[in-house]
């Protein structure tokens, strides 16, 4: 059997529509008769056809008696679209290979059990833990309601995010300054302290060619952000502030364009505001109290640490936050590791214990 | 030509001897005649025979119009054994093969210069560089009157090295303990500072079958360090105070074993004490005030991260000391990463800027 081929080409159609699906998962398809593919399709952005039906239109008659492999779930619902399961039923296809489930209340196992009422041999589970590295920013929508949340840190050999005057701009190099533009290029927001804003007045934008522009968000309870920072020369800024913001100060900021909310003072509040605009993958680009406030609601899915070849001596630490014992250090799973130029770049996902608060307290009063 | 292979045999010769010679260099020698090794020699200790007068031993006879492969200049004077050069002409060799000169102003060319002077072929620079690398502790001793100083960090990610508790033992795994056991046993002397003692209470013994103990150094101004502290269960102590320090603490030190030396507070004292003890590879293991004080005297040749996958958010921050503008951080050169265990391994060799305290005021009045 070829499945793992053409799931794997199914998966690489939906690699391909990196940042440009959400709220959407990204999503691809194929329809192979015969051992040739005969159908080839992926959802592309928000209101536009699901992947099964673009590879469906590409096959047309050909689809009869054919296999259709998709990295997750048909739905089963009219939403924007009519149903998938609905489509596949009517081009007559024979069986459907499903890498994963999808985890929307809406579908949820609906979709598979709907092709099999119809009489089509439905295998689940083929390569499920790409196609769910692949969505996660999707699934954390789905199980946590709230956007995928990457922090991105650069530092120093000896964990320093800046100098003790706040400056943090070009700790690394070139190579990582160009990795950290295609990230931005595939978030759909790229999120900053007020500190940060006052530092290092950073554009944010991607700086690549043709790059769709992330929302641009500032942490900004006092609106610091001075009307002239760099970030609203181009794209979208939303600045999340609180309900006593100062009014002229917000005026100043929206003749600037930017659109202002005001709300409880948390990160919560924030990942609320962006999940609610569509925002299911946000990268948060620090500084260190930004940094320290998303670590300590454990609302971190993803760290990449930049580590120049350097050492400070002092100046500013990664993370603000209150001291924790040793055994509440949170261990980063799946540690990626790569030399990019002189730096280094160390990815992984952090694993925040779930009984933490409770054991940080009984290792506080066993201090020697 | 097969110099390289004789030459890098000899080169093995005097890396088997690591940690045994100092304050002498490491020295290997290897006698080729006809294309055949006639004799091998290493320099095993202080007093013992030189790598020279061994390898010709060996070959007896064989010597006559033979080459010698030697990783460092011939000495060239008497001092706890006859020179070199005279063994040398007297066996009759045709040719020596020298990879370095050595910088002992009692040899300096002095070895080379009588060699050619007997009618023999002197080619010297062959693998230079890895001869210097294998001896740098020696060269830095003849350099700079000091001993080379190896600056070991276990850390987290975020540039922790203790809890905010100032504990700090077991952030790295097991493979990364057994390295740093491994680097002890190298080592003349293993350096820490008395807070690490009291927080920590290490043994500072290599763990390994057969190793040779470092001396155990305590930099403790104010002999806090406890008399049932572990680090006197084995092996010398060394604890380093000030001339105003209690002479009751003194006391029950001693009695634990302990040589206690006073003078002034700073890592220039405590260097030139080890060093004229002969010590010329201090492996300093912290805590962040004595890596601090190392750092800020730029006494520090190599450094190594020993960093855990784990962010710890908070704590204490790898190096204690007064802040310092980004352009004054250090970068690490022959940048080695390697993965040992769940840990990562960094190690370079700081390139501290010899304008960098002029630099450091001018970049702190730009400040933004």
């Amino acid at each position: 059997m070829s499945d793992e081929r053409w799931m794997a080409l199914a998966l690489e159609l939906a690699r391909g529509t990196r940042g440009q699906t959400h709220p959407n998962p990204r999503v691809g398809a194929v329809i192979v008769r015969d051992g040739r593919v005969v159908g080839l399709g992926a959802h592309l952005r928000p209101g536009e056809a699901h992947a099964e039906v673009q590879a469906l239109r590409m096959a047309g008659e050909a689809a009869r008696g054919a296999t259709m492999y998709v990295t997750l779930e048909p739905c089963n619902h009219t939403g924007r679209t009519p149903p998938c399961t609905e489509a596949i039923i009517a081009a007559g296809l024979k069986r459907v290979v499903v890498a994963m489930e999808d985890p929307d209340p809406r579908v949820r196992g609906a979709g598979i059990a709907r092709l099999q009422a119809a009489g089509l041999e439905v295998d689940v589970g083929l390569f499920r833990e790409t196609a769910e590295a692949i969505n996660a920013p999707y699934l954390t929508g789905q199980a946590l309601g709230r956007p995928y949340v990457w922090l991105k840190l650069a530092m120093t050999l000896d964990g320093r995010i800046a100098a003790a005057d706040g400056r943090s701009r070009w700790i690394t190099g070139e190579a990582s300054r160009r990795r950290v533009h295609e990230l931005r290029s595939e978030a759909d927001a790229v999120l900053v302290g007020s500190g940060t804003v006052l530092a290092d007045d950073p554009d944010l934008s991607p700086r690549l060619p043709g790059a769709r522009p992330p929302l641009k968000v500032v942490l900004d309870g006092r609106l610091r952000t001075p009307p002239e920072a760099r970030l609203f020369s181009r794209g979208e800024v939303l600045i999340v502030t609180t309900p006593e913001a100062d009014e002229a100060k917000k005026a100043a900021l929206r003749a600037r364009g930017a659109e202002i909310v005001a709300g409880p003072r948390d990160v919560a509040f924030a990942l609320q505001v962006l999940f609610e605009r569509g925002i299911r993958l946000v990268l948060v680009e620090g500084g260190a109290t930004v940094a320290g406030a998303f670590w300590a609601a454990r609302a971190v899915d993803r760290v990449s640490l930049f580590v120049a070849p350097k050492i400070l001596g002092a100046g500013l630490p990664t993370l603000a936050g209150p001291p924790v014992p040793l055994e509440a250090a949170v261990p980063l799973e799946a540690l990626e590791v790569e030399r990019l130029g002189d730096d280094l770049v160390i990815t992984g996902r952090p694993r925040f214990m779930q009984d933490s608060s409770g054991r940080t307290e009984e290792a506080a009063r066993r201090r020697p």
